[in-house]
């Protein structure tokens, strides 16, 4: 019965790729726990920019730095 | 101080749905532990049904292979 | 496929009452929102009193105070 | 590595004053607890008043009522 | 910067296991999404079959019932 | 009404920390948004070094190779 909540920033991610997200993170607890597949959840939680923050600044701060 | 997080799908809770969950869950908690309800917190989060996974798959997809 | 969290401060909560928790819970979202219960999750977390705060302070003081 | 993760409600948090959240809790982990700055995350939750309840109500109520 | 956390009930997870599940998930958001592992957390939280619900049953009532 | 969760790994924060942790972060949410320091609720989470990763690693086995 596991769960598992990934979080990354609201930058662009697909549909297709958050089919991956789930997928893999299925797996994984499938391959090294052997849990059934049936009761893994997985929640994805995009998140702005202006809301995460690393070393004391937003990520729109850093993106802006970087370029 | 208790807190509750409620996570369900994004598809349509109502404002009135919403109020019974709150009221619910403080209730339960006030029955069952005894805590004061001014002090019970709960947060709902609606999480869109392409970023909620089930068995590997989104309930988008699982959605769609229901019909 | 709803999760539900409730933290609580851990002060002796019985498996008792946490087999209420949960089942008022699952109940709750059956009830509000027409969940299928078998897809319903809890999770109970108890907190120590020193790793809880409310209003600027630990319980831990905040029962010490109280007395 | 520490993790923040604030929630407040939606109600017109600015881009500055999210800055100061960020800037505020990583400060708070490095004065504390002598943590890199740049290896704390801190992410910043705005829940909907309808989905954040306290004392039985959601905040949105109590915001009525309160008028 | 993505956060993963993964919890599971606490039935014996190895350390081993852990550091598996601690890469998978970091090699997960590297492939589908391209981040730089050096920025991936993961935590796992281990929570005691009493403390986890699913059906309106705790996990140490399954467990038994299971028997 | 803020909630803020702490997650730092569990090695050795005293309990005067955690007091100042929680003040501090309580003291955060009325300076930024003027927030009433009485529902200000703070949660910390000590988790493990086995079960924190950083950059596909256990922050236990981080520790082993930095002696």
């Amino acid at each position: 019965m596991p769960y598992v909540n990934i979080k990354v920033t609201r930058e662009g991610v697909t549909a297709e790729q958050k089919e991956r997200l789930i997928r893999g993170a299925t797996d994984l607890l499938v391959d090294v726990l052997g849990k059934n597949p049936k009761t893994v959840f997985v929640v994805i939680d995009e998140v702005d920019t202006d809301n995460w923050g690393v070393a004391g600044k937003s990520v729109t701060q850093i993106r802006k730095q970087g370029r």
